[in-house]
């Protein structure tokens, strides 16, 4: 099993129950969770060791935080506190026709506010397998890009592999913003979460016309070229028939060569927030272990599928019931 | 934006939680609402000025739907308080192949019981557009089988459109009671929601075989040949396949052409009550603001699909997020 | 109406909400049931009279199943209270791709501790159409094994006809033991409730393949073949699209010829636990008022699909509205 | 122990969470009960056999009267299906200074309108020890005036003794007319709860001052006096400190003898719904058992004290329970 | 019936069902409000018109607080709409020994983060009897400072009364900067909430020893003399004996003398966030209606005291349920 | 910041809501407690390292306690899972004079049907400075009485403080059978948590009269006497109003002296599980970080009257929050 550090923002989200819209809800669920910190939890799951680091203010809520992750034997050595607040966000779920909608409520908070990298880096990377971050920390702030810079090469100088995913979010920065930033960080990167759109709007990677395959492809050996040091991509693709039911494919490339798990077919949906971090999870654990490229891309598909049925951000399944679910198939009762 | 004056009786629903029958529930969730209220609802959303008439007990009940309405800000001026009470259904949700069924405790509630129109009717009237009104009303007594035709013809005085939604409920009145009740009333009539059983059961139109658009433009024809007054007709097709997952297509007559809305899946419902009532408001809303009849029926249809997902009545959406809802389509999270 | 006697084990089921796994569950639905006891609390609901028999310990638990069974007029005359604790389980409700999953906690209940056969068999049987029983009661213990056969020879001499799940789980005994068992008990069966695995994997029948009817009639005529006292065989097959979709169909063997309800699409399924037994009720409700055989598997099957749409292992519909729903269909508003 | 007959209406009862208004609330708790309904299952709890005579509709509100009422044993032979509604009342839950309030929706209910005597009495009555029934009754109708005689009167003649709770509601009828049917009701009347009020307001008793034994013991004898056939009165006083602490004293006259429990402190209280009938049950529970005066008191006392501490109208505890309760003292744990 | 204007900041409100903490909360109860509204909302129940202005976010938390105020009939003409965030606290309930706790996470909200004063004032202070504002306002920014200054000098020009409620919090700003703006604010005020502890530490009056009475006005005569313009003081006081039991009086300074409310138990307490406002808002209803003093110290401390007896920042009574709960005293059922 | 390690049973409690009987239950709380694990988790939640060992079973009620103490950073390297069941109890909550009432369903479980000491016990005890157990431990077998001995004997080889709390529970053994295990367990321990009526009917030392503190230093000086290697014994009084008013008082013997804390009233009881368990972990706090006697009594004190007030049967306080409470008092809001 290896050991891993993810770090990035975690906060609160509190959302409605299906049916009930925000300004209907007289009670709110609330969930602690961030891409980083549910990558970190379901490794954890699996059985590695994982340090999460990031910043929460000292108050309830942050210890929540601390609670939440060490839950599941997240490490929170370098969980630190302090600064003015957490960050919150609203889920009003969607359901059929009418989608979820989200309003943020993110910005000053403890992690986002930091200006200097307050952990002891040497520390924090030591024997560490895997460095995981996503595009979300440098969109934070000017320092947070020069910050997660500085953490990519601290990780790689201390042997680590790095794992980002681009998560492009149009609400926190431009996509030039976004593109001048990843021309810096994708040089030190090996593991790359990234689709299409992230080639063609951040990459500048002309369209492409072909099948699924043949496009994935084409995106994934192009971004290859551009930065050769990337030894994986990984991404899923959904098909949204409606808020309540996708289809979901997962997509690999590694060695070159493209991979792609079943299609499966998700409805309902319970809770679509965390899949793609149960999805990533699911390729570092396989790249962990040494999985087959094939079996890697359909354990992490077959996760991510599992997050859709339940409440809450993290996946809360182990490697056994992930490799259970692929053997069974769907939906039959076990008892 | 115009001014609206919706009459009719308001009602506590009382309803279980999917998949509990009604004898086996411990909790009922309390919902008010009624057809021209859910209409006046819609339309004050949307930015009109509405006026809702109705009575309702002076008690904690009463005092209820007081706030429902204000808290959509429909103005409650018009709003009685008497008699001896609120009218009551008690809605046991459906689920797949089980159909939702309604127990009625309506009979002798404070509307019900009215015998002479206490409102000041050239007051209530002034400046409005458009008088709303559905035949639920006249079906309640014979005295407001009266009043309903007094109101019309007031309303006309005042130079109010008539808006009419047979809503016939062979519950209440026979359909020869209805036909010949219809037959008064409907020479008033400016905008008619009535649909294919209505023309042949309550009118007397002969059945016609054809397709979909054919059948309905047929009878929206030969309505307003009989009622040559009644210058636009809407109504929505609704193709059940279950409980939980409804087709649903808006149709409307306006000018001499049908038009017809795109199909929504409605899958799961969460709540269907009300979703006739936001369709009407959908199209007197494009009356109202001179919206192209194509529009004006994709927008109530929306709106109505939109209704299905949400818990309650009344139409909890504003005409931007119809709008929006229009133009992104089905089921993608906003962030 | 008839007069019927279920005898077997009764459990306190706690069960998760959808949506959330055993071990994030801060609250658990419970419910009580078992197989026998569900048979006979829908043949009560049809309007027969009923007692069931088992024990359950002296405590609120056990007052709990007493109290449970006698809301649908199940007579608890021959539930006795004593012993060590009432068997429990735990149900994660399965959604989409996700299947349930069951903890059982029943091993050293009261009722299968038990060593003789507490009742006066004589009392019991009086006046008795039919003693139901299932294939778990033999499974729960060697005493177990002898005092079902005691009790079916007991019943025959009494003048009853037997009815018989054979309802195998594998986590209570082995196939062989089974086989061995049935071998002894089925030639004291009238009714029995089989399928094709049953037949090949406890019985001994050779598999056969053909088209669905061909091998549910080769298996049921192979199995009276062996014993020809059995004069009807019934069986549900279930197509799994997912937890929560289902497609149902029965079957039934009565007077050497196969009838087969129509499919039922049961979508969403809000709880599947009991619908086998809601199906052998009202196949025993067929016998009982002598439906003819189409009508009889026909009202077996709407009975199981209607459980389906409920929570809880007890169907809570009467004899007239699983009729109705035959009549009317799906899922239509009943208003 | 005996058989009685307990005749009265029963109602839904939908009641609020405590800390919300009515006005406020999203969900109502539903609970079915009425005086001698709730009297009727607390007999049936002690072990007695219990009729309970009543007419609801045949809707799922009266099937759902039906099984809350077979729950507890309580025999529903005469229970009548039928009529246009069941009688309704919300309760508003009082906290604190904040007292409980209550909107009654309640006329016209099946049993209201009920014009003779649907039932047959001479099978109603055989073999019957106590026929209970209140002041609310005769208080329904001019027809439940006489009704309520002529129930009287059978069941003298078929040798019951009459069981008769004053139970003076302002609300149903005035002073003068309850008075005079008390006057020719009372006798027939065997046991009697009555209190101070009653003996002043109904009966005509001049008021007497006096410490609280003097006082109580004074109108017992005077209305004992007006109708000597009346060997047992009965009462709780309650000193109403707020609306989540009253003190609870019962008293008792029997045999020319004023008996009285010990005081009962319940704070918090849950639901006092239902306690007077706890109260009365535990009463006629002493006369059929032919416990000793104090001890009927006493038990009679701790039985509608513990009824405080239970959500729901009907008393849910075990005559072993309430001994228990009796030996054990307040509030220790048991285990 | 008067006209008021309340202006200041609305926020959501996260809180805790009792007995549990924040850390361990699943789901957590939406409220929103705030001092300036919750007195709006009071006075709007009493039947005054009331305006509220202020600022809240373009999102679905703002239009659920317009949606919030116009159920009580509050006019939200002047309740602006933009800038960044609602206003948000967590509030841990708490119970018995346990205080409550509270997380504020309201810097940087829309209202607070405003500049120049966006409202037409002349516009909102015409025909306006009573300008209600708090010592929360001033203290959010400097510019807030000076933007309550310049409210005050408007209101005063257009002919307003002006109600001022110190409302000191130490979280916001220090006593030296409350008292200096204090002093410049104060000169504007008629009506004043103010206590002792705000006579010392912010105006610097010495402190005085002596009884209840003898000490409250004391601090009223010495503040008088300081701020001859102000007509009015009142204040609550508050004995706590734990976070489920306070004691509650309520003190009136007018026309030189000193009236004070009976003492209110009030256990167990609901919810006291509130309370307070609920006390101003029933000495300003005194004061618009022209309610004797003693009168309205009554009043108003009976209003406080029912607002601790229900979730929610507003009081949700009219002015007859108060008038009735004075008349009535405490606890009584009501049916 | 001391090492400690807690070994003993933890079970699954399902428990109703407050105001319901077990038998109308539809739904239960689900709580993972046992007295050591409850004392482990308050030491981690006050900054100790430590250690439960245990033994689940190796389902998803096993996850659950894993996951339950690691969310307080419980070691559960030692906690093992296999076996047959996780023990569960039923807890009917009390309230007001109806005292709460347990269903034991505990036997056969994983940690019970233990045979031999599977842990390394070398590993176990290394560096531990207090190795805390209980008198429920040995109660649950013969197995049991030899393993608690032989787990004494290798921590105090190990360099161990023995802290024991005796817990005696009838349902478990006899006071003889007890009273002989005591006598060969007490001198191993050097902290013991005993009241008076273990030193009476467990020890045999005769029955003193005395004021409170005369008897508790009577007996605890009694029992130093037998086991002189006593340094410590300590215990809470409570004294029972009703199931939902306590008084609370902590007593400890430290060095021949005799500490008492203060009364707390505790009002209302939200959850008295774990209140005693939470007094023990504050005392081992107190000795850990060598606190003066009555300061450790108080904390301790304070600590149980805390717990009181929160569901669960964990305390989920930190050391400044104990703290804190001591220095405020109680009840005020801290805002």
């Amino acid at each position: 099993m290896g050991k891993v550090v993810t770090l990035g923002e975690i906060m609160l989200r509190l959302s409605t129950q299906t049916g009930n819209r925000l300004v209907q809800s007289q009670s709110l669920q609330a969930h602690y969770g961030g891409g980083e910190a549910n990558v970190g939890i379901s490794l954890a799951n699996y059985g590695h060791d994982v340090l999460f680091a990031s910043k929460v203010p000292d108050t309830a809520l942050g210890d929540a935080v601390f609670k939440h992750l060490q839950r599941y034997q997240v490490d929170t050595r370098f969980l630190l506190t302090g600064g003015p607040r957490l960050g919150t966000y609203y889920l009003e779920a969607g359901v059929g026709e009418r989608a979820a909608s989200v309003i943020y409520d993110r910005a000053g908070s403890s992690f986002a506010e930091m200006v200097m990298l307050e952990w002891d880096l040497a520390d924090l990377f030591q024997d560490v397998t895997i460095f995981h971050i996503s595009g979300i920390t440098p969109a934070l702030s000017e320092n947070w890009r020069m910050m997660t810079l500085e953490l990519m090469k601290q990780a790689k100088k201390a042997g680590c592999k790095i794992s980002f995913d681009i998560n492009y979010r149009g609400k926190l920065w431009t996509q030039k913003e976004a593109g001048e930033t990843l021309k810096q960080l994708l040089p030190y990167v090996d593991y790359c979460s990234a689709g299409k759109l992230d080639a063609i709007y951040l990459l500048g990677i002309a369209e492409m016309q072909g099948n699924e395959q043949e496009e994935v492809s084409f995106y994934y050996r192009q971004m290859q070229q551009m930065f050769p040091n990337i030894q994986v991509f990984y991404s899923t693709k959904r098909n949204v028939q409606s808020a309540s039911a996708n289809q979901l494919i997962g997509t690999l490339w590694q060695e070159n060569q493209y991979y792609q798990s079943q299609i499966h077919e998700i409805t309902p949906i319970v809770d679509r927030v965390g899949a793609g971090d149960a999805f990533a999870a699911g390729i570092l654990h396989g790249l962990l272990v040494e999985m087959p490229s094939q079996g890697t891309v359909d354990f992490a598909t077959a996760a991510s599928a599992l997050k859709h049925t339940i409440h809450g951000d993290c996946n809360q399944f182990s490697k056994e019931e992930v490799m259970n679910f692929l053997a069974v198939g769907s939906g039959k009762i076990i008892r």
